[in-house]
């Protein structure tokens, strides 16, 4: 099952259910998809009911699938990625023995075509390919094996980020406000079953397909998680419960092997490009610039839709 | 204007305003507190028009005023708290030129007589005092003088901390998750006009008393902070909008004369004794101990009411 929200004068939109060929939906039962989280076992038979699309499906009328959450935790756990950012940021390297994670904006998440305004492009505007899960609600101290049936939901997100301001932020040990204003979603929020094989043990097995100004610039597979998402929701649910809706991002997408897959944003680039040559060439985005990102299944399904968000003068 | 919330069935609770003697109210004309700030321009003529308080107040019936927000950024301003903090965690000293801020778990904050759930004593439960402001919507890039009239209520709150996790999240750069459970707020909501000439220059100056299992621990004044909540409504809107419900907090109040005024949270005392002493002889709190906040003005009144909140297991 594949979800999304219509834009309206509402700050959390309405909940449609998307058709198997995403050209149609049909209003849900449930107006909005915080409502459906909030009881999602009621929620989810009535929605998974319905087998009739009468409307023509227009991306741009669509809102973030959650336009808004009542809390965003992003980790970063691809390790390929955290050793180039050390040195992308000059931070000395921290390997703690668990998930690096931080609190983010979550009164809203940017629609899948949105311009999204930026305060000044000398910030370092940068995008960050991300996969991230929705949950319900989830009780203090629930561990990674019972964490994974509160995974409800997948989503696909764009972290932006202001590069000039994530050192000094991050070397202040309180971790990023200015540095991380709201993210931006892909159109289509969907059920673990609809991602079959490639849900592979709390990690999602697509490669993540990054274009900036319509120039291929990543293709990260996503299944290289240092912890699943599992992992995760035990890591923020140990010291809190977590309410329904709750957004868990994975961090960017990055392997190993990224001279050859390139990165999810420009941020680890320039971090191989410091590492190679001494200094970093690639500049960061400006107004105008379009950032467009896609999950591809190993079957060519592309499960979240497309998001492709421009830059903008506030 | 004192504003409260009554706990009902719904997360958002039910408006309600505080007759000047703070033993009764009246229901509100606005359903909920988000409501009245989502359009305060039409709210407050509303609210204040109210006079009539028909029901008899009950402490014990009261949710946090605002039961959950869709942002908490929470400031460190009083310089003779960093400082301490510093020497108490083993942080390196960072003095940045501008105003330390995270992002805060906003989804709940705790009623103000709340039995408040901790994973483990062995975490290093601790309270800490603080002074708060709620806005209207802010758009990006306001300043500091244009944010002056953006500040539309303040609060006092109770920032719960786990301080064995503080120090490595710290470390990692990424802020706080696990230390930072939810927060607690006193019962009242207040307009700056409440506080008369208690309101200068966008600090509070009041006493915070805070008493641990009925010992006064702390006693220090608001009005020290390096910043005001204007520097701070800015700060936070340089690169976001901030939505209306917004809530800032000015971080632990702290005086220079810490020794003779005490402290408003446990871990500042430990770093004195750190200090003096070499080691922290005081210990965190237990299951079943309570901590009381009031602030007080200049002429005894305590405008946010009593905060009294007692640490239970999960």
């Amino acid at each position: 099952m594949r979800l999304a929200t219509l834009k309206t004068d509402a700050p959390d939109g309405r909940l449609i259910i998307i058709s198997p060929d995403a050209t149609a939906y049909a209003e849900a039962p449930v107006p909005t998809l915080q409502a459906a989280l909030d009881d999602w076992a009621a929620a989810e038979p009535v929605l998974r009911a319905v087998t009739l699309f009468p409307h023509r499906l227009d991306l741009r009328a669509l809102a973030a699938p959650l336009p808004r959450a009542w809390q965003w935790l992003d980790a970063s756990v691809y390790p390929s990625h955290g050793a180039l950012m050390d040195k992308a940021l000059g931070i000395t390297p921290f390997k703690p023995d668990w998930p690096l994670m931080y609190q983010g904006v979550s009164d809203t998440f940017h629609a899948p075509l949105a311009e999204v305004p930026m305060a000044d492009p000398a910030l370092g505007i940068d995008f960050e390919g991300e996969f991230g899960i929705i949950t319900d609600a989830v009780p203090m101290g629930t561990n990674a094996a019972d964490a994974r049936r509160h995974i409800r939901l997948l989503v696909q997100i764009n972290d932006w980020s202001l590069r000039a301001l994530a050192g000094p932020e991050m070397k202040s040990g309180f971790g990023w406000v200015q540095a991380k204003p709201p993210c931006g979603m892909a159109p289509f929020a969907v059920t673990p079953d609809e991602l079959g094989d490639a849900w592979q043990d709390c990690q999602l097995a697509a490669h993540l397909q990054v274009h900036w100004n319509d120039v291929l610039f990543g293709d990260a597979f996503g299944a290289a998680m240092a912890y699943g998402f599992d992992a995760l929701v035990a890591h923020a649910a140990r010291t809190r419960n977590l309410v329904a809706g709750t957004v868990i991002g994975s961090g960017t997408v990055s392997n190993e092997n990224y001279r050859e897959v390139g990165s999810s944003c420009i941020a680890e680039r320039r971090g191989i490009e410091i590492v190679d040559t001494g200094a970093a060439q690639t500049g960061f985005m400006r107004y105008g610039d379009r950032v467009r990102m896609e999950a591809r299944l190993a079957d060519g399904r592309a499960p979240f839709g497309v998001l492709e968000q421009t830059v903008v003068r506030p």
